[in-house]
C-alpha cells in the first residue's frame, strides 16, 4: 500500500510537469495505447478541459485510438443511493479481473463537482479495485450540463479501450436523465435493486425497468434473503407485463451479495449470456452502430440549441417574448419566429 | 337535413369565391370572433397552409384572435383503434352541447392525408354532433410531421375559442408520439380503454399511463360490464403504483357506454372535478403558462434543426460521415463538430 501511495504520488508530479511542457498527441496516444495508465488519465484530463488547445488536441488522441480496435463489453450499473452500487462494483469487478479481463470504471454524475474530495471518496469506497493492476477508476467529470457530462464519458470509453480494458463498468447515480444517458453508451444496462418493505413495485422510477437488460437484488443475505427471495419473483412478474426487447430478449432477474459475495458470478453469467447471443445474432453491432448515430445527431442538435440560447443577444430577448406570450400579445409560434429571425440576422 | 346540406354546400362555394380574392385577415378575424363558422373554417384553411402568403395572413388573425379572451377547457381523447373514440365523442360532445357548451372537435392524426375521403369519414362518425349548431368537428390536417400536425392543431386551438367554442375536445389516434404531442396541449388528457379478455395491463402503450388524468373503461355494457368493473378496479390498483402528479391528483377510473349513454356525465362530472381543483390552486394557469413556453422552446428547436438537416449540403454529406463513423475513422462528436462548421461557413 505504501508502495502504491508513492507511485501515485510520483505519477501525479509527472503529470504536473508534463502538463507544463506541450502535450504530443501522438505520443501520448502511442503510451495510452500501450496499456500507461498515467498516460490514459492524462488523456481523460485533455478530454475534460474546457481549453480549446486542450480539445484540438484531445480530438487528435481520439482519431489516433479509434484505429486500436478491441473487443469490449460496456455495461451501466444504476441503482438509488444506498443499494450499495460501489461495493457491487468492487466485488464484480474484482470477480472480471480474476478471470483475465482489465476493467475500467467510469462514473456519470452530473453533480459532481470534481475536487479532491470526491476522487478519494471514490477510490476509498472501492478501495481493493483501486489496487488491482488490472482495474482503472475515473470519477465522473465535472460539468453543468448532462450532455457535456456524457460527452466526456464517451470519449473516455474510447481511451480506456484503446488502453486495453476490455470491459467498461459506468456507474450512474441515478439523477435527473443519467440513467437514459449511460443506457445509451452501453451494450448491458444493469439495474441494482433493495428488497424493500413491502411493495417492491412502488418508488421505481419510471421508464427505468424498461430500460434494464437485467435486475440484481443487491444485500440478498442474512435476513433479508427471504424478501429478495420475493422481490425476485415480484420482479419476474412485473417483467411479463412488458413487451420483449427489440431483440427478443426478456431481462433476467437475480439475487446477490457483494458484501458476502453470493450471486455476483450469477449477475456475470446472465450477461455474458445476454452478450454471446447478441453477438450472434449481430444485434451488438447493430446497437454500436445505432448509438454511434445517435450520438452524431444528439451531439448536433445540442450544438445548434446552445449556439442559438447562448447567444446574447436572444438569451437577453427571450424573457421579454415569454412575458409577451403570457400576455396573450403573441402566439408562442410567432415568438418563435421572430427569434429566429434576430438570431439569422445577426450570424 | 336537406337544409342543412344546402348551408353547407352555399359555405363551401362561399369559400371558393373568397379564396380567389385577397384575403383581409382584420374582416376574417372579425367574422370568427362573432362565432360565424365559415369563418373559422376558412381560418384553419390558411393556417394549414404552406404558402408564405397565406402564413403571413394566418399569423394576423392569430394575433387578432389572441385578443380575445375566453376561459376554455381543453381536453386530449385518446385510445387504441376500436375503443369506440368517435362514439364516444358524439355521445360526450352531445352531452356537453345539451349543457350550454360549444363544443369544438379537433384530430391530430400525423398519418392523415387529408381528402374529401376522410373529412366525410369523421363526419358520419359523428353524424349527430355534426348537425348540432353548437359543435364544430375538423378533422387533422394533413402533414409530413407530426410537428407541423401538433402546430397546426395548436394554432386551430385558438381560433376555435376565439370563435366561442369553450370545450375543445382533441382527438388523437395513438400513432407514434401524437399522444405525448396531444398530452402537451390541453388541461385534461382522457384515456379511453377497453375491458379485454384477460390482463388489463397487457398490451397498454408505454407512458400513457403516466399522461392520463382520468381512465375511462368504454363498452362496459351488456355482457361485457362484469369485465369492465374488473378492468375498472384493476386500474385503480395499478395506479396507486405510479406517484401522483404534479398538483397533487390521483387520476379517476369509471366505466361507460357511448353507445348506450351510461356512465358519460360521470366522466364528464370527473373532468369538470378536475378543472375546478386546477383552477381554485392556480394550477390550470401555471400548466398552461408551462405549455405555452414548452411550445416556444419546441418550435425553435424544431426549426434549428430543420434548417441543419434539410440543408442541401448537409444532406450530402451527413452520410459519408455516418460511414466513417461506422469505419471507426471519426469519432461521432468529431464528426457533428465538422458538420456544424461545414454548416456555419455556408449561411
Amino acid at each position: 500500500m505504501e508502495n502504491h501511495k508513492n507511485i501515485d504520488a510520483k505519477g501525479i508530479s509527472e503529470i504536473r510537469k508534463k502538463r507544463k511542457s506541450t502535450i504530443d498527441p501522438s505520443k501520448l496516444a502511442e503510451a495510452l495505447c500501450q496499456g500507461d495508465k498515467t498516460a490514459l488519465s492524462r488523456a481523460i484530463t485533455l478530454i475534460e478541459s474546457n481549453h480549446q488547445k486542450h480539445i484540438t488536441e484531445a480530438n487528435k488522441v481520439i482519431a489516433l485510438c479509434l484505429q486500436k480496435p478491441i473487443q469490449s463489453i460496456r455495461i451501466g450499473i444504476t441503482g438509488v443511493p444506498g443499494v450499495g452500487k460501489s461495493t457491487f462494483i468492487e466485488t464484480f469487478g474484482q470477480l472480471l479481473t480474476s478471470n483475465g479481463n482489465k476493467v475500467a470504471v467510469l462514473t456519470v454524475d452530473p453533480t459532481s463537482r470534481q475536487s479532491k474530495g470526491s476522487i478519494l471518496g471514490d477510490k476509498t469506497r472501492m478501495e481493493s479495485l483501486t489496487k488491482d493492476s488490472n482495474a482503472f477508476i475515473r470519477p465522473s467529470p465535472s460539468g453543468h450540463s448532462l450532455g457535456g457530462v456524457a460527452r466526456k464519458t464517451r470519449e473516455s470509453i474510447i481511451l480506456c479501450e484503446a488502453a486495453g480494458f476490455n470491459i467498461i463498468l459506468i456507474e450512474t447515480v441515478g439523477v435527473g436523465q443519467s440513467e437514459t444517458a449511460v443506457h445509451g453508451m452501453v451494450d448491458f444496462f444493469l439495474l441494482l435493486k433493495l428488497a424493500g418493505a413491502g411493495d417492491e413495485l412502488q418508488g421505481i422510477k419510471r421508464g427505468i425497468i424498461e430500460m434494464a437488460d437485467g435486475i440484481a437484488i443487491n444485500k440478498a443475505d442474512g435476513d433479508n434473503l427471504p424478501k429478495a427471495l420475493i422481490a425476485k419473483s415480484e420482479f419476474e412478474n412485473a417483467l411479463q407485463l412488458y413487451p420483449p426487447k427489440e431483440n427478443g430478449y426478456r431481462p433476467t432477474v437475480s439475487c446477490c451479495s457483494a458484501t458476502e459475495n453470493t450471486g455476483i458470478k450469477e449477475v456475470w453469467e446472465n450477461i455474458e449470456n445476454y452478450i454471446y447471443q447478441s453477438r450472434k445474432t449481430d444485434y451488438f453491432n447493430k446497437k454500436r452502430t445505432q448509438q454511434n448515430k445517435n450520438w452524431l445527431y444528439e451531439t448536433i442538435e445540442a450544438k445548434l440549441k446552445s449556439d442559438f440560447f447562448e447567444d446574447s443577444l436572444i438569451s437577453n430577448k427571450i424573457n421579454h417574448y415569454i412575458e409577451q406570450i403570457i400576455s396573450k400579445k403573441i402566439s408562442p409560434f410567432q415568438a418563435a419566429d421572430q427569434l429566429i429571425a434576430i438570431f439569422k440576422s445577426r450570424s
